[in-house]
């Protein structure tokens, strides 16, 4: 294992992954702009699963901050278990995945086409059913992922939606922030050192994330269970002042994920009340921040993923644990 | 506290909740279905938080099984902190509050009528702002609940919601079924007793459904959170076996929330391969199973309900905590 183990090799490629893919990324999203014709979608339709579902909500809060049009998480159960065709007209819908190869993704797919949907799918193995079942391919452009917990492939999934994004929204602001967002990557991990000993010492924690933010602050808190086996769970800023900050009478942990410049001011209140009730806090809102000043609103959550990655890596090396290989886990969960 | 409890009152009426409101239900439902003139929405919006937003959770996935419309669950956030106009032309927005008092719904629900959403609110205080902001107001008409932890109002927000997709969906087996479900409800609760015991004993635990169950087994992972101080978490059957699954080498234990005839199957290879690893497992599956197998699909997930809370409320009482007033929390939690 050491430093020679593959997640780690993964997590260093990420900054090049976002450099190469963004030329093949942008032919495909002609495409896709083509297909629609000039029309914005009414609706943003995701599927996906696992870190997948994840980088779906991060799209689905980003779509809706600049377009103005709603998200939909389609349940892959809806085709897989109730055999139901969903009207899915005008609609855009993503299908985000590594693999392209669980059944249940591959038919919901299928689903959406026959729904109406222009369906486009963020995928990183290009020879994959998937691939073969929508309308069009953005690939991810990783490379092999070895490791079971996806690291390159999420980052490059995410940044791909929001390349899509740049150009339905002609937001070059955004764009020229996704090219600059590898050096951001490579400054901040320089700098910056995540530290998870204290949270992870803890019997459980929350991940707190807000708007595009939330997406991101979901794949924290699997990874935490899948490579720390440490049960985190991931919410909203606003929702955890409800029912769930009763656990902050117990020990239970809370990492603050880095949010965009709007949301940072409610973000930081909950943080701070948080820590006022004596309870271990990992703050990440500060990280990358002069960096991330001129990336705007979308970017700024990605960039603590990478040292994030690294210090759950670290944190199960200690407990023992093989990053490359959860126990339980295989790298296509073939579930209907 | 014992049995004067608040909240043993509250969820002893849940039936009687049920059966007085169907009457001032069907009548604001009128006013929606004429409101829509004919037209089924070609989205659900819905909004909510904390109890509320997983009874929306419910009613997004009964109402795409039942009518084939895609839902959308809308974050208060993106009007109130990101003042993002959502385009809802031709959808239906259900609010769901039991308070009808949070700032950021009641402006959410604002940003949708402008948007173009016929806005419904099932709400039980109709004194509220929330009630005077939208287009038809369905009443819960639960009574005052005085218990911070909403139970009656849950299951009434839940009802209401199902009542409305009768109407829409021409389906009358459904309404026969919600008529019966009081009857049920109080059969199943002399039949059953369920024991909290050996979960709450575990460091965390998964409370698992699919399609409508899952909405019911995100709340009943926040009430372990809320009256128990346990931290749950609600999963998919089938997003369960992704990351998650790995925290099954931990303490963690596993509820198998009732689900649908449709999704009972794949519901029940989880419960046996979580088993399998030897953890603590309470399988609601078979609650209510003889009263349960003529209500059909959208109705079963409810029936474990009122046992489950007042499971919850034994629970708390053997730990010491007042179920009435989880210390850290208020029946109206004013967040933007």
């Amino acid at each position: 294992m050491s430093n020679d183990s593959a997640i780690l090799r993964e997590i260093a490629e990420i900054p090049t992954v976002l450099r190469q893919s963004s030329a093949v990324q942008f032919e495909a999203i002609g495409k896709a702009v083509h297909a629609l014709g000039g029309e914005k979608p009414r609706l943003l339709a995701t599927m996906g699963r696992g870190s997948s579902d994840h980088a779906a909500t991060f799209l689905r809060y980003a779509f809706g901050i600049s377009l103005g049009i709603p998200g939909s998480s389609i349940s892959p159960s809806m085709s897989s278990i109730y055999g139901r065709q969903l009207d899915l007209k005008g609609a855009l819908c993503l299908v985000v995945s590594q693999s392209g190869r669980s059944p249940d993704i591959v038919r919901a797919a299928g689903m959406a086409r026959r729904g109406g949907a222009l369906v486009a799918t963020i995928v990183n193995d290009m020879s994959s059913p998937l691939a073969k079942e929508v309308d069009v391919v953005i690939p991810i452009n990783a490379g092999e992922e070895r490791a079971i917990a996806a690291t390159k492939s999420f980052m490059g999934a995410a940044a791909a939606g929001l390349r899509l994004l740049t150009i339905l929204s002609s937001d070059a602001s955004l764009r020229r922030a996704l090219d600059t967002l590898p050096d951001v990557l490579e400054q901040t991990d320089r700098n910056h050192t995540i530290d998870l000993f204290a949270i992870v010492k803890a019997r459980t924690a929350f991940v707190i994330g807000r708007g595009p933010a939330l997406g991101i602050a979901q794949e924290a808190a699997l990874k935490l269970k899948e490579i720390v086996q440490f049960p985190a769970e991931a919410y909203s800023s606003a929702e955890v002042r409800h029912g769930p900050w009763q656990l902050g009478q117990t020990d239970c942990a809370l990492v603050g994920w880095k949010t965009d410049a709007v949301s940072s001011e409610s973000q930081n209140a909950v943080v701070s009340a948080y820590r006022a009730l004596g309870r271990p806090v990992l703050d990440l809102q500060d990280i990358g921040r002069r960096s991330a000043e001129n990336l705007g609103n979308m970017i700024a959550p990605l960039i603590p993923l990478p040292g994030f990655y690294r210090a759950l890596v670290m944190a199960a090396m200690q407990l023992g644990l093989d990053p490359d290989r959860p126990k339980l886990l295989s790298k296509v969960t073939e579930t209907i």
